[in-house]
């Protein structure tokens, strides 16, 4: 005999739990596809050439890497010399990290047929290797979208209304920071610390956690002359996006042309909004992904701060370019499905209607009324919406009762002898506790 | 620069395969759930104690195997004697092969908590490092719904309904085999070849390639006595499964108990089934996983045999008991997805209405159209049911005409300055080639 035994960081999902992700799903997979975003699927392992490099040394140490089948001793022989190189040799292919390297990676080899712009959604699992905690897993799903093959602005206002509007459905309150590559460069440049803007944009991202003395404290570690900053530090409060507050920025970093760039361009975006449920905030703390995005950044933090970020996105360039494939620029954002899956738990709201199991159970009192109770199940499940479940054994009612109680079903119907001599059924109704004697049309009705 | 390719055996799913995969899928889930079946998910790893020594020495070597994090030169260094035990000791986890060992698990492990009978499906990949050929591949996916708890024969009748109704649905005609292990069992007891029972099953179960000649042969080869075979080789034959064949064959093996209590069953079964659409036949010939099965046995064929099974199953004992928790039997059955896809494409039998796409494409005319458009879009949105893109920059309508057809969209909307200003739109039925001329309540209505 053997332990059963989950493998760390990874989770089964029951019935409930299962209803639960698939409510989150369908939510956003509808506002997606109610935009156009077309959904693609990629296989769950790629090859390391395409994972290695791709998400710095840290994501390398993370990727779950699959051994070659075949004669591994083999190839491990001459390749004992490193972990690095063991690990190499035995193995040339792993686990998915994120959905945006194998959207690449399809991109590349399918850009010939893909119609551009490309609106693609993608939700799937990836796997990390991090260290398991709480809401943090081995296994988890990213639900992402993105528009390639354009750099409308269009596409950023989309991308506010998308994740406005996901979280409006999930009744969840949310505020979406919003802020832009170029005019953090260009605040950087006015601060004298071009030279520095990794450094700086590290140091502010912390903004949240570590205060404002916190990020000079580093910058000054650094040996950057914080003074300029020290002068200038209120920008990196939030403030409402609108017109009043770009223009109030505006006036304080006129002298610099990217940052008048990246203000205009918010500027558009700000007049192709409608009207939203969410708060949206000009952020110019928000610094993240910078290595990557190169015009709008965004990020969607919940309003009591519980947890951290449950969506993240931005504007980049060169989607493509490591698989030699230039020029295709887009922008994207991702929702975290395990993130939102805890809040909705943690806030109880997940709608009390989701019930994986069946509506209706047919219970029959004895034996020889299975074979009336499969019939009647034929005749309900052809003329109803609902999913109808014949107890297989002919047990005592009460047992049959707690059954469908404890599966939370709606309706339980009694099949014994004079049931089926007299064609009136008793039906019990469980949420509501009351029972209905009822003719076989008037049952349909009822379940309709 | 490197060149973008797929891990061998594996498949990206663009739009429309995707839109056309989760429409069998749709179908297959949407037929459990209306018998009650609640859908699981475990994760895509399993550890190596769970996986190995469960599908057999073949299965063991088809297994992709997760290389351990961390150190592996250290876990490595005392295990190069063999490509067995260095594959061990770098390696504790693998990849999902299958739906039943992880069921099976998940079950051991949630039994407090199951409520019994409990009808669970689960569709996801599998991962089988077998050679990748046309039809076969490395990362593929099952459909299962298995009922346990219960060893009622209203599950074996449900089983063949739902696999009738399934390819129903699907259009696809298919012939249902039906056969029982104790009826396999006792004809072999009465032709003398008990103690070679599973040769006997082995090589009868090629009876459809290697005819009744070759069947004689092999048993032949293994040193069994054919004649009393000979004598009986009719039985092999399908015949339509109903009370009469039962009949028939009851008289044959009259003496034997088992084959009697194997007959009796299927006649039981036979009594509750309702009318099908599809054919089912009673085929003694039908010997697959008889090391797992222990009653009836399910497999589907297309009609036309131009591929192999797309469905099959049976019941089983024990199914935990390698976990350490007996007697719990049930029954179940897998859609080989795959399959049934590769069928539908090559009878073009896709509905033609699948369309990952936008429905609507608004066409703006000019930069300046563009925020209308948008605007435009979020009623549209929000007043029909139709996916709504705006195309994000101001080109040629022909331009954007040829985008629309090319994604199979229905409607274009063209917004110029005009078109705003008298708020009378231009809308273009793309499918039907016809052109109106509507107001926005019309158009709404149009959509709606």
């Amino acid at each position: 005999m053997q332990k059963a035994s989950l493998v760390k960081g990874t989770r089964d999902f029951g019935p409930i739990e299962l209803a639960r992700r698939n409510y989150i799903f369908d939510i956003i997979r509808t506002v997606f596809k109610s935009y156009g975003f077309a959904g693609i699927e990629t296989p769950s392992m790629e090859t390391l050439d395409t994972l290695m490099g791709k998400y710095g040394d840290e994501g390398d140490t993370l990727l779950f890497k699959i051994l070659n089948n075949g004669d591994i001793l083999e190839q491990a022989k001459n390749n004992l010399n490193s972990n690095n190189g063991l690990k190499n040799a035995i193995s040339d292919k792993g686990l998915r990290y994120d959905l945006t390297v194998p959207f690449a990676r399809y991109t590349a080899m399918n850009r010939h047929d893909i119609k551009m712009p490309f609106k693609r959604y993608q939700m799937q699992a990836v796997w990390r290797a991090d260290r398991p905690q709480k809401g943090r897993y081995r296994e988890f799903w990213q639900c992402d979208a993105d528009t390639i093959g354009t750099s409308s602005l269009l596409c950023e206002m989309e991308s506010i209304e998308i994740l406005d509007k996901v979280f409006q459905l999930l009744g969840i309150d949310v505020i979406i920071h919003i802020n832009h590559r170029k005019l953090l460069e260009g605040f950087s440049q006015s601060l004298g610390m071009h030279e520095n803007f990794i450094d700086f944009t590290v140091a502010i991202d912390k903004l949240d956690k570590i205060g404002i003395e916190g990020v000079c404290n580093e910058l000054a570690a650094k040996k950057i002359d914080i003074q300029a900053f020290k002068n200038h530090e209120k920008l990196l409060s939030p403030i409402p996006f609108n017109s009043n507050s770009l223009k109030t920025i505006e006036i304080q970093l006129a002298n610099n042309d990217l940052a008048l760039q990246g203000l205009s361009e918010l500027l558009s975006v700000y007049k192709l909004l409608g009207k939203l449920h969410n708060q949206v905030l000009l952020d110019m703390s928000l610094a993240r992904g910078l290595s990557y995005y190169t015009g709008a950044i965004f990020e969607v933090k919940l309003v009591d701060k519980t947890l951290g970020s449950v969506a993240a996105g931005g504007r980049y360039d060169n989607l493509t370019e490591v698989f030699g494939v230039k020029d295709i620029s887009g922008i994207g954002f991702s929702f975290g499905a395990d993130r939102i899956y805890d809040v909705l738990v943690q806030k109880n709201q997940f709608p009390a209607t989701l019930n994986p199991f069946a509506d209706v159970l047919i219970c029959p009192m004895e034996e020889n009324t299975i074979a009336f109770a499969a019939e009647m199940a034929r005749t309900l499940r052809s003329n109803t919406q609902q999913s109808v479940m014949v107890f297989p054994q002919a047990q005592k009612l009460g047992k049959q009762l707690d059954y469908a109680n404890a599966l939370n079903m709606k309706y339980a119907i009694i099949i014994g002898s004079n049931e089926i001599e007299s064609q009136i059924f008793a039906i019990k109704n469980l949420l509501e506790g009351k029972q209905e004697h009822l003719d076989m049309p008037s049952l349909i009705n009822l379940l309709k």
